[in-house]
């Protein structure tokens, strides 16, 4: 019976193109992870106290980098090459040396590199590539996460000394939870406002050094510790630092933009303040899109694991045959199905933000537009990876309750990434906004008869009701028509905001009142703008298939995201007058029919997700669908031939 | 400007009816709670291996039994005050004690009430009451999880010396999950087939020796070993246990519905092997009672520390003002109020279960529709706790991954009562199937005039045109349409299930097969039910409160609860043709508006949520909303002045 399920589809071309913005550093990649793993004791620590995890996460980081291929050039050289070697550590599913190793190079390293000068990577580069020193990233404080702009902490110019005089003025300044500092970190870059006589100059970062490298004495006017336990990455030592005029010379402020001179004199070469700000903040794109692949990554991990194991999985069933495969239970398949539907035109979306990525960088307007949909992504893939690790754990029982199966471990190791590097609340509005400043640009251009075709065309079109009742099947199922209705979402959400943000301006509202009475609707306009460019990166991805059965069911797998999307929504569309009840309950059959059709690939479809040339070890995930062998095998139940 | 939040309820009262099915208890478990608290060092166990932490709860359990409350006839005579036991353990919001306690007293004490006969009461209770036996309740096998009746494990009786020879006969036989037995159990109540005289007698009990009291030596023919890590629980240690010749006398079997008498001749005082089978698991709800208090209880505590935050942190705002409290932003309050309402409107559905408990055991009738509602209810909130407790995480940001502020710990602990005491999936199918047959009753009796009155009047009343428009804001906000809305979606969704099993059978399928193909619309029915069930729950006790402006605000919430829940199901309701879309978007806004109007009274709301005398220690959810300074305590930063 089980042959049924091993339909032929082209496993290796469907893995090539869901990895295909990284496909030709595959190779590298996959040595790299060799050496990796042959020569470093590595897994996922499920059972240690974190102190223990800490050490023996710096450890392993030590000698990855010691192995020479991380350098902070190649943020810049070849950003791809640098993902690629990330991707290297990911077998162990532990983030820990991942995230310190991104602290380190990334975020401590690409801040030098971006903002800092020639003389700043000279003296430093070296160190940070042979991890003599080890770097953190001070930005936010105790009182100030989302909002870095408010932060408080002082740096205050000294010109007879030519030093900054470094103080935490309150509580709430208090450096927070920053990366590699409790026990290892050397130096950190420092976000603090420049005071210059007298004046509060904004926000500014001087790399700050923090111990000794040799002895990693704390220097005097620090004082650190520890943030304590964390829901994940436990191997990372995240710090809190308080400063007491503690003095740093001059050439530590990172000058690219603003400078002072040997003479004492401050030098800005941008417009204000806070344009320097958003530079910097910018240059924290790389680390985004780190947080777009990373829960995509680890979903499909899931998914293969969580979908194995309902192939193999067996309870209940008619009176006197073998029990059921849980997987043809539809509280199984029209979940799982649906679910790796997403993720997989998610994945779609992040290989296009690792294709634009160094793009990006080459005009204000490129950067604009790509931090902007990268935020959208990153908000959605979070929190969507989140809610189905959470929902994958049930749906493998008692078995999701073993640590063994990583699903728990997964979910709390992916669960900061709902936060760091800006919580969705903030995230969206970012999209949103740039989506609003986009269309009154266009607007401005077009002029109201553009402005007024553009409304009745969309007017005419939904409100057919040949259209709105239209229901064959073949219509449902068309690209074209979830082109169609993702479009119509993103369009009428935008007028819907524009609508609520007269209504609350007309009621005497400032802007930024009526912004944040819409916040609902903002993130509602973000969320439909990312499914739009989901979709159409998935479209993309599937005319990219030259294999006509492999290419007819990721199709088809791109169909079932579409729609179960949209029955996901229907309040909306309902709502809008977009779908007639009657299309929306046929829409709601074509899911369940497509999960259908999709059930017998998928064991092929997930065998094209990367599990790392089987370093991966989740006992319910095995090739082999022997989930009773390997979780006896990893609690050590004898396995001796039994009657 | 805080002071507006001051708004007066009376929340003692509203604690009171919060509480009401354990209100007389309430004396003796603070006497409990403080004797436990003052004697034993506890709280949650955030950063040990989890072999130290099996040691360190056991020891708490080893104390706390000794207390000497703790006696099984209190599930027989008094389940109420057994209940407000287990709640004085509460405050260290660690559930491994509490399970730990369960496990040997409900489970395992509670099968030798339920299923034993005197003699083993004699021969038992002393030693449970005294802790010098352990037990554990050893049903699930690696294979066989919500399936308890293919359990595989056997028990021979051999005629000759008047035993049962237990074994393992496969690797799927081995019991696994079994709670207090890798470590310091001494025996179990033994699930396993009974073959008597070569013939397969079904599923039996039988109290089976592990260890020696004394010695803690596991008895030979008994190999036993840990599950390992967990996700949560990880002070209870969970075992695999397996069975090789191993003897136990034929007293041991639990014989009140079956026995073997001295003579060797088996009588059973029941109609089938599965009939006995259905009083043994039923015996368990009491167990599944503490599944729907502990999500409840804990996700109060979780929305109390997140919505006190809410009130505490500020990010953004208009320029040169103090920044925004994050409670005034709509992403925040539009989530936390309505998952305030409904955790609230679950509060009092619990209290009917409370209340109910023993009344149900009187009739076969009662323990029926009291088991198919608990479960029901199990289903729901357990899934619903997750989901909130994860979104409560990142609501609260940076200090939400702070371990010390318990949200992803808590997530944790919970998330096995998704899985333990039936999944979901099975519940809701359970419920369904109760409501299924308590219909087809009625429509025997009341015969096809009673069944078409019914639908014909189900159809004028939703299909009026005025009906579905009518949208007055006091029409929408009435308790009566709430209510109406409810029961429509309850009898329409029977209805389509009825309608799809009608259609399946006429394709031929077999009952069972047109029922696992239904699975999706039969969890929808258990879940439409379950939320009239609490909506009804929910107003008797809105009728309770005297004081007027506590009960305002009290209803005002649970018609949030009503109307989110309606908002949240926009597709059944549109899709079914109850709601126009225009009323669809008037009762957005009408949710909106509740939120807006219950959020100055959200922290006396909170208030009135039970934190056991202040003992959970949670920095970001006190009562002086002063989160810096708690966490700063939490993490060493010293607390002199600063400037």
């Amino acid at each position: 019976m089980e042959m049924d399920y091993k339909a032929v589809i082209d496993t290796q071309q469907l893995s090539a193109i869901r990895n295909e913005s990284l496909i030709h550093y595959d190779k590298e990649r996959k040595e790299f992870e060799k050496i990796i793993y042959d020569s470093i004791e590595h897994g996922p620590f499920l059972d240690v106290d974190s102190t223990t995890q800490k050490r023996l996460t710096n450890e392993i980081v030590k000698k990855v980098m010691a192995m020479g291929r991380f350098r902070v050039q190649l943020l810049r050289e070849d950003p791809k090459k640098l993902l690629s070697y990330l991707h290297a550590l990911f077998p162990s599913l532990d983030l820990s040396p991942i995230a310190k190793i991104v602290i380190h190079l990334q975020l401590f390293g690409g801040t030098i590199l971006e903002i800092g000068t020639e003389q700043h990577h000279k003296r430093y580069f070296d160190d940070i590539n042979n991890y003599k020193i080890v770097g953190g990233f001070a930005m936010t404080e105790m009182g100030h996460g989302s909002n870095v702009r408010q932060i408080e902490t002082t740096a205050t110019y000294d010109h007879s000394t030519k030093e900054f005089i470094i103080n935490s003025p309150s509580l709430t300044s208090t450096k927070f939870w920053i990366g590699n500092m409790s026990m290892f970190g050397t130096h950190v870059v420092l976000f603090c406002r420049l005071i210059y006589k007298g004046e509060d100059k904004g926000v500014h970062v001087i790399v700050t050094p923090i111990r000794d490298p040799e002895t990693l004495t704390v220097y005097n006017g620090i004082s650190i510790g520890d943030c304590g336990h964390k829901v994940g990455w436990n191997g990372v030592d995240n710090a809190w630092i308080r400063f007491s005029n503690y003095r740093v010379p001059r050439e530590n402020l990172l000058n690219r933009y603003a400078t002072i001179t040997e003479d004492g004199e401050y030098i800005s070469k941008l417009s204000s303040p806070s344009k320097l700000f958003q530079i910097t903040i910018s240059e924290l794109v790389f680390g985004r899109m780190l947080y777009v692949c990373g829960p995509i990554q680890y979903l499909g991990i899931a998914l293969k694991a969580s979908i194995r194991y309902a192939f193999s999985r067996r309870q209940f069933g008619e009176k006197g045959k073998t029990e059921e495969l849980i997987m043809n239970y539809p509280t199984h398949y029209r979940i799982l199905l649906p679910m790796l539907a997403q993720n997989t035109a998610f994945e779609f979306a992040r290989n296009w933000v690792i294709d634009n990525i160094q793009e990006s960088s080459k005009s204000e307007e490129k950067r604009e537009e790509f931090h902007a949909i990268v935020s959208g992504i990153k908000a959605m893939v979070t929190e969507f990876a989140i809610v189905a690790l959470s929902r994958l754990r049930v749906m493998c029982g008692g078995n999701g309750m073993s640590s063994h199966n990583l699903l728990g471990y997964m979910r709390n190791e992916l669960d900061v990434f709902q936060t760091a590097e800006g919580d969705g609340a903030v995230l969206y509005q970012q999209l949103s906004k740039y989506l609003m400043v986009e269309y009154k640009r266009w607007y401005k251009k077009e002029g109201m008869t553009g402005y007024i075709k553009k409304e009745v065309q969309s007017f005419l079109v939904t409100s057919n009701p040949i259209y709105t009742h239209y229901r064959s099947m073949p219509y449902l199922l068309s690209n074209e028509f979830h082109q169609h209705a993702f479009s119509f979402r993103f369009e009428k959400t935008r007028s819907m905001v524009i609508e609520q943000l007269n209504q609350t301006k007309a009621k005497g509202l400032t802007f930024q009142q009526s912004w944040n009475a819409s916040l609902i609707l903002v993130a509602e306009l973000a969320k439909a703008y990312t499914h739009l460019h989901t979709l159409e990166c998935a479209h993309r991805a599937v005319r990219k298939c030259s294999d006509p059965i492999t290419r007819h069911v990721l199709n088809d797998l791109i169909k079932l995201y579409a729609l179960h999307n949209i029955e996901q929504d229907f309040g909306f569309f309902r709502n809008t007058n977009f779908l007639s009840s009657g299309k929306a309950v046929a829409i709601s059959e074509a899911v369940t029919s497509l999960c259908q059709t999709l059930k017998p690939y998928a064991l092929s479809i997930v065998e094209s997700i990367n599990d790392f040339e089987g370093r991966l070890d989740i006992p319910i995930g095995k090739s082999d669908l022997d989930y009773i062998t390997h979780m006896a095998r990893k609690v050590g139940i004898p396995l001796q031939k039994h009657a």
